[in-house]
């Protein structure tokens, strides 16, 4: 049974998709939704999400209206999220929503007659980014269970933080909100992200050569992007550095997403 | 012969268009045009008219270019319209011109090299929502003479009210420009549409139970969207309600329009 | 050997393109990318030349992303170009990118996974703008030497006459920075290029009769548009005006760099 509606990571079945996913990398699977339109409802703009849905939407053969910024565009002009999501599903076979506030994508999934998509709710979810995350140590390690996690950055507003630790249930985690901690603990996997400048001085929030001397050859550094400074160019070559594939992860978990809701249809 | 252009309803073969619209609607004819490309071009932004002409075109196997806000644009920069016209029929197949003022729609024809379709001149027209309205009518009632119509709402300023109007010249038509009459007199049709809030209080702009107990058990609810408090929520599911099927209609309206536009090529 | 980027018009091969482009105008050669992606990078809005890129690509038979301006989008929130780049090359498989700065395309392309093509980068270069001024040329002379070209407008700024200028080794040149010259030199191309308002009155950045009755019976007038008052519209159906000839040619040109780019692949 496929899902209806993605709005938290508790409606996926993630071994279902990881597999999926995996078939679709490997070329296993020839998917043609050609005839399929997908909106991309963006009540924020976040290129960078949008178009790793668009893209995924064109991999399938598929369509893509995209509305990136529905604040400043008619469909909102006094009109309520039930009307414009009513609306749009008119007009195409499933909606992606970004939104400012928790709870907003479950209010659009409660009555759109197409399937919804959280692309992230205010300080809610964002489940395609953490099933991203997902894929990329599934396919590290082989397994998601039994690994030690270290999170590094701005722990307390990370909603990528907080969806991907409740997504590891049986993993070991270490949180770090500071970079300045020179000694990381030795870990699988480090998932750096974001931290606003506005909280102290520049260099603080750099992973620096001390930090790095300790991650062990066989870990694996992520960040759901976009980066400040939090990790220098210069590693973007290193072998341990993932986040690059970890974008491209999430455009193939994306498709694996998308077949799997249109496969619901009869 | 089909449409070269459509900028008024009186360019359209309504009885023609209607019977397309309910062939594609029944799945009865099977249309392709991959290879031909849309422009929407639109002066002021409208998601809903340009989402619902990119998903028709989306469903006719075609393409879309999107221009939603052609005044900050750099096509618009210090260029006549006619040069913008003519720059983007080089690039496509159809334009869907959203203009500010009435008029400039006809301009846009004139100089255009390939099929323009009026998607609302300020004042002046909307023919496409003025065929989706009579769609939805005649899907009801199987005709369009010998009906009675009731608009309420801002009939001064209604675009969408005096072409649906002029459009049923043998029906006949009541105007109600205020919600505070309490009975409305029995019609086919009724025909709402938004009221600016400045021009009173709130409360008056609202359908309310002793309106609804008076419209016919047979008769039609109609909204050409969006809406504000002119049709509570709770009405939505009442067997009477046709505003989301009218939205509907619309996009398979222009799909007719739009093949039939498109079938004028050799 | 196809090229891997297009960054500055010496990456052409020039003759192979201009060859490409008659076979794809003249329907020779059918080319199929439907399961290409482009990705429109516009850090500054420019819709014509991003239509035309659309366009081009879709009749290709592929896809388009457009960013029609990054930086009111949050692709670019503190992020560097080069991310940016690596980025969308994860969605797409090739980059048409319009930067602020001269030499910003070039450090695109060398982090950039999937072929750029530059598309404007400030008062650097706009390499299709020129194929596509080389091709308008060739069309009507069958010969890129031992012709006389006046260029005729904002000289100094003008990034498209230094392009050309320089494509044109072989070829007299005139150069025009004023419109009140009333006899031009007799020419086989008189190119115009748009005149900053701020720097005088009206009247005098207008091609008058004055001039055109010099001009030969066989030369053609070019303009790369938007036009100001440069050109009167009276003059538009001339046969001597080329303008928007030469903008179908930019679109057939922007085809062949595209075909030629994704030939490239394995």
């Amino acid at each position: 049974m496929a899902m209806k509606h993605l709005i938290s990571i508790d409606d996926a079945q993630i071994n279902l998709l990881l597999n999926r996913a995996s078939l679709i990398e490997n070329k296993k699977i020839y998917l043609d939704h050609s005839r399929k339109i997908l909106c991309n409802l963006f009540y924020e703009p976040s290129t960078r999400t949008s178009s790793s849905f668009a893209s995924a939407m064109y991999k399938l053969g598929g369509k893509v209206i995209s509305i990136n910024d529905v604040n400043y565009s008619s469909v909102a002009k006094g009109e309520n999220l039930e009307d414009t999501i009513r609306t749009m599903g008119t007009f195409c076979d499933a909606i992606v929503l970004r939104s400012r506030t928790a709870g907003e994508a479950a209010r659009a999934a409660f009555v759109s007659e197409v399937p919804v998509i959280n692309a992230g709710d205010g300080n809610g979810e964002h489940p395609t980014q953490t099933l991203a995350d997902l894929y990329t140590i599934h396919k590290e390690f082989e397994r998601l269970d039994n690994l030690t996690v270290t999170f590094v950055g701005d722990i307390e507003n990370g909603r990528t933080v907080h969806s991907l630790d409740k997504a590891l249930p049986d993993c070991e985690k270490h949180f770090i909100d500071t970079f300045d901690k020179s000694i990381w603990p030795a870990s699988d996997v480090y998932y750096l992200t974001r931290v606003q400048k506005e909280r102290g001085s520049e260099g603080s929030y750099r992973m620096r050569k001390e930090h790095i001397q300790h991650i062990p050859e066989n870990a694996i550094v992520m960040h759901p992007f976009p980066r400040n400074e939090e990790i220098p160019t210069w590693f973007d070559n290193d072998p341990r550095a993932r986040y690059f594939q970890q974008m491209r992860n999430g455009l193939i978990m994306r498709m694996a997403v998308l077949a799997d809701i249109f496969s619901n249809e009869k």
